[in-house]
């Protein structure tokens, strides 16, 4: 069950499993649990709300975790950053947009840089700007992402950047998973929604629920819940996110929500506030088709890496 | 090296590589070399055309090869099937569309029913048709198919059917991808591109060429090139190629072409014959970026297994 490889030894870590900054559900309380596992916890920072960032943080106590952040939103706040940076964070992730501006700092922090990237081209970005690691997102994943999908993306990724270590993200959820990701040549994993599916996250327990009933045909990726919540993201990120009554209406008839914007933002609001998921979205990946419990975050991390050394030669789970 | 799972045994095959049965690259030459370097060599039945079916068998010689047909065309020519069972395929694959009015003449003929599906309800429905392989295609897939990604697809179509070998297809060119596979809980493989880019397939040369000058980033799936030859598929398939002149010209403005599909349509047939790949499509898949070489097809058999031992635990070679 031992893993050592670039992963483990250069974030210190015993089990080369990482917990993606889902924005508000990654907290500090899930992102210690995944750590005090043996992996590493990343909180979600998000947009950039320093004042979350902070409150969440204490939520981790003594626990050593990381924290991603949305990398053109932080463009535009980049003080979030030195908010993160003074917990010292043993790792930050950014995805979306150019690393390069936030890539000295970090680094100057004592922190890793972990550059998460869903092309080829944004995978040579991320190394020319100094990345530790990079993160492959297949469009397997939750939440905003591209169209790539991780079976090719990750082989590819491993083939161009041989002096970074790649981890793999989006569709994840179990040993075979990551005993996929180690045959197509990650070193390690980064799992949204299969950790959003845990006792300790800080998501409603009815988009758990929802979570646990959805099959993978269940998700779908656009700029549906996007546009109805007043978020446009720069092309061309889309979201995937399950399949809901507000979803079927409008998949494929964005450029008429966008016109209807004002009045389905205000329906969308509401809500989001009264946890209607009917309308409001609960956003998952296709994992969700693999996931039909609720354990604690160290279970899920424990029971990942149990499966996948079974499943695993031994020179994919110590690699020099 | 050796495999011995329910695909090799109930295939009688060697190595769990079959060939993608890709319309008009598919030919008798190539689906024989497949099958004499051990893997299972599918003829491109296409849309049924019985006298091409006819004559590319004949270049088969005596190798033992399938054959695979677009479910939805052969409803409408159902004559199409008599003729390839005349020639005794080893096995039948049938893809986009409701297998279930051609299982009984396919089993009755003493071929194995391949089902080639895209969501976990097809897979089902495959199932109840009697199919004694199910093929999860994810989206990586070069040509048609759907939206779902192989990383989830696989794993879940595995769980829901225990009684039903899984076959993995969709972005797969090279031994990691067969172990990553094989982990997910596959027992077998089956590629297009790789195999397009290999000697003996009936592409044009300057296809091959420019499968293996793209990287994975370089392909996208719509429905632009079905248009563009007057070929609409019913929903939801759409068909993946690399991005050319054409496709960017026309990627996102789809309503569009279809309005001007008279004058783009005798362009595009006229670019077709003279093999200017600036607007005809080269149909390919993501794994284009992992391919670099133009090997004889039994190269491609080989080293795909040599590798993927080395990548794999005895337990996924060697099932009950």
């Amino acid at each position: 069950m031992t893993f050592n490889n670039r992963v483990t030894r250069i974030l210190g870590i015993e089990h080369p499993v990482l917990l993606a900054p889902m924005d508000l559900v990654s907290d500090g309380r899930l992102a210690a649990a995944v750590s005090q596992a043996g992996g590493l916890g990343l909180i979600g920072g998000g947009y950039g709300d320093c004042d979350w960032i902070d409150r969440t943080w204490r939520e981790a106590g003594n626990a050593r975790v990381g924290c991603g952040f949305i990398t053109w939103s932080l463009a535009k706040q980049p003080a979030a950053l030195d908010r993160a940076l003074a917990h010292r964070p043993a790792a930050v992730m950014l995805s979306f947009g150019d690393p390069a501006p936030f890539a000295p700092a970090i680094k100057a922090a004592g922190a890793r840089l972990i550059c998460q990237v869903q092309t080829l081209a944004q995978a040579r970005q991320a190394a020319d700007a100094g990345a530790d690691f990079v993160v492959a997102q297949g469009t397997e994943a939750g939440g905003h992402g591209q169209a790539r999908a991780l079976f090719t993306l990750l082989p590819e990724i491993v083939d161009a950047l041989p002096h970074v270590p790649v981890i793999a993200a989006g569709g994840i959820a179990d040993g075979r998973g990551l005993a996929a990701a180690l045959a197509l040549g990650a070193e390690g994993v980064l799992l949204g929604t299969r950790f959003y599916a845990s006792d300790e996250a800080a998501g409603h327990p009815e988009a758990k629920r929802r979570i646990l009933a959805a099959k993978g045909d269940d998700t779908a990726r656009s700029i549906v819940f996007d546009l109805s919540r007043r978020n446009r993201w720069p092309d061309p990120y889309t979201g995937r996110v399950l399949r809901n009554r507000h979803a079927e209406r409008w998949l494929g008839r964005e450029a008429e929500l966008e016109r209807e914007q004002d009045s389905v933002a205000a329906a969308y609001g509401e809500a989001r506030s009264k946890a209607d998921f009917d309308i409001a979205a609960v956003i998952a990946g296709e994992a969700c088709g693999l996931i039909h419990d609720l354990p604690p975050a160290g279970d899920i991390v424990r029971r990942l890496v149990a499966e996948a050394a079974r499943l695993t030669v031994p020179e994919l789970r110590v690699r020099p």
